[in-house]
């Protein structure tokens, strides 16, 4: 009777109290073969998402989640492994040029990476829409592209964490998403696993990212920071702006397209500016920095990553060159007003484009790869009344007043914020898009 | 997508707010029919555990629960209806006693009643140690029953609240046992749904009991006064002392012995003072108080309930007569010292009885009628190192040990507590049996 047990466990994080290393790993390893059921999952993480876990018991649920599968050795590639992961957003394809750009850089990237789901896009539905793409390899194809290319962008392979894929579909339908030590063991759980020599990550704040508040962007990357630390993982964070879109398209084709501008030494300031930073950052952690290693800016603006693209996209059996689905209706949304433009507000944008068919509401649900918008007018421009402000690119005609109704009131315009009266001050030129950074490079 | 659902309901209690009647009518309904998920109930169980439920949330959830099975119709029997309800203890006999003899003062009792888990009896469990008794009527059966006889202890119907039968499995194995609002509504549900006239609640305290502070007893007491208020279901509520057992005998046929005992005008002092004293609330909830009414202490002392006993036990194929069944092996525990012996703490008892067999771990085990417990000194006598100071019953032999070691400590010695010292006071001097007396008489 007085054996640890499932009820135990979850009464002492119930009533406020530490879980013990033993009772955490005795959890998660029951909870992955099935003798820990969901409904006491559910219950513990309810309790977790109320109480808090410390930054030692968070460690010890990280470790859990890894010795739930087996750890990918990507090594043998010939070059530090450097991986990014950002916690999601409206307009987010930075993985897209940066994967490339860090591996023109001297680096190897291993990104296994997810789906989306609300309204914020997956990287992996983004690739899909290249005609022939794949996002399955197996351990040996990663470590084969690794050492070819330098770069892999694939989904997780099955074995990789399966306690963590069990648990946050559980999450997903039991309100028990929110909390920062779950979501930071998720996140690092993969990571660590997948057994990258350096870690990046952008944690995204404002209204189309996750965490809302600064406060909690912070809180979750010293969170992950702790998990890092914990396991000896070279790792740094960049808290980043998401009050607004990346770049100018979101959906999954129109942001392919954007990321081959980049590639190509063009494309929108910001993505430009992000995907630069965050390769510096990866590139610091392992060493590659100038003088000795190359400048990110310059690769990237001499698009001598963009033949790592292709290669890399070929290697998945996509077609660099294929055309890109297009959306059977194209509709624009018209200014209502004359006035100096300021932004776009990230959550309806992120709202509308998941209406238009770019995202999913449940996993099961397919991605519709045409769907999106594209947003025609930068912040700081002049805009007269009846000017078209986006287009809704969609081939469900029926969701178009829906995104439009989600749309109304996210133009935002220089004159309203009394802050920037007379000014023609931008949203991007208020606000920074690094926010902060925080490291502990070990 | 803003119709609602699950998560919603979820998210709404996680993050402190009120649950509105549709979304409460909602889970409830959607969980009786399986279209809410366990994991999902068990989410929002831990999170009206950690947050809580107020008065009229708590009065919906109960009327959800009553609407989830059928009312049963127990009028007809020409007397008022009055139940009561045990929130449990070690020892806890009184129902047994207790029906008969408010049926003997003029009112009928349909005690639907329930099983035993843990260190705590149950009374359908103590019955079934008679033998040819059975727990199980149709509604018929106990109109039918309640008109001639006046007295039913019985096992709930199928259809009686089948989403608290749900919800109290579920919560018994997610560590989500323990929140007022969910206990009381659990409790409540099952007697409105009986339709008694009248319920008094014994709301016990202590070491042997489910409240282990007077705090703890209030609010529960309080709470379930509260739902009987919005239903307007005269109600009254006594809090009780379970720091000690009641009587002499812990065990299924060990404390039907003592029931008797206490019928024939017998038994130890604080069951039949319980026994009456809850009596009266019941009579005095339906009108049925001296002067005009009978008083239950004369009647009970006379041996005039016992006849109403053997009907009510032959009526449900039981044989008052028949001996009761004997554990094959008794064994003393002697006094380690000499004093004068103050008294049990409750929960050690009920701990060693359930060890010994009396009570079981999971609700599919059986429990062993013979099995328990005998206390052989009352509290204020003095005791010799050596004497025997109880007997334990089992068919167990192997389950002496750990019965012996859950005692230690167990048996309270007046010597040792400085409050007293000098002074032979017990702990039943010390502490009244009952604490407290709330009511709504409405």
């Amino acid at each position: 009777m007085m054996t640890p047990n499932a009820v135990e466990v979850i009464k002492a994080k119930r009533d406020g109290g530490r879980l013990s290393g033993e009772q955490i790993d005795w959890m998660v390893a029951s909870y992955t073969s099935g003798a820990v059921a969901d409904e006491q999952m559910a219950a513990l993480a309810m309790a977790i998402l109320l109480r808090g876990m410390d930054a030692e018991e968070t460690a010890r649920w990280t470790q859990a989640m890894i010795d739930s599968g087996d750890r990918l050795d990507l090594s043998g590639s010939g070059r530090p492994l450097a991986d990014k992961h950002s916690t999601g957003g409206v307009g987010d394809k930075i993985t897209l040029p940066l994967v490339p750009l860090v591996a023109a850089c001297g680096a190897a990237v291993p990104q296994l990476s997810g789906r989306g789901l609300g309204h914020t896009g997956g990287t992996l539905d983004k690739l899909e829409s290249i005609p022939g793409w794949r996002a399955s390899l197996s351990e040996k194809e990663i470590r084969e592209q690794l050492a070819e290319i330098g770069a892999v962008i694939c989904a997780t392979t099955p074995t990789l964490a399966p306690a963590d894929r069990k648990l946050y579909a559980l999450r997903d339908v039991t309100g028990t998403v929110e909390s920062v030590p779950l979501i930071a063991s998720s996140i690092m759980s993969k990571k660590l696993a997948e057994g990258t020599d350096a870690l990046v990550l952008d944690v995204k704040v404002g209204s189309g990212a996750f965490m809302k508040t600064p406060e909690q962007a912070h809180q979750l990357a010293t969170a992950m920071l702790d998990i890092a630390a914990a396991h000896g993982l070279r790792c740094a964070a960049l808290i980043t702006d998401m009050s607004a879109p990346l770049g100018r398209a979101v959906g999954n084709a129109l942001e392919v397209a954007e990321s081959v501008e980049v590639l190509r030494g063009g494309g929108p300031p910001d993505v430009v500016e992000l995907t630069v930073r965050l390769a510096r950052e990866m590139l610091a952690l392992v060493g590659l920095v100038p003088p000795d290693g190359p400048d990110p800016a310059e690769v990237l603006a001499s698009g001598a990553a963009y033949p790592v693209w292709r290669e890399m996209i070929t290697a998945q059996g996509g077609d660099p060159d294929a055309p890109l689905p297009v959306a059977g209706t194209v509709e624009p949304l018209l200014a209502e007003r004359d006035g100096v433009f300021a932004g776009w507000d990230a959550y309806p944008v992120g709202v509308a484009a998941w209406l238009l068919g770019a995202g999913r509401a449940r996993k099961e649900d397919a991605v519709d790869p045409a769907a999106g918008i594209r947003l025609l007018v930068d912040p700081g421009e002049p805009v007269a009344a009846g000017q078209p402000l986006l287009e809704l690119h969609t081939d469900r005609p029926d969701a178009l007043e829906a995104a439009r109704a989600a749309l109304a009131g996210a133009a935002r315009f220089a004159e309203d914020s009394p802050a920037t009266a007379g000014s023609p001050a931008t949203e991007r030129e208020r606000t920074p898009l690094v926010l902060a950074a925080l490291g502990t490079r070990t």
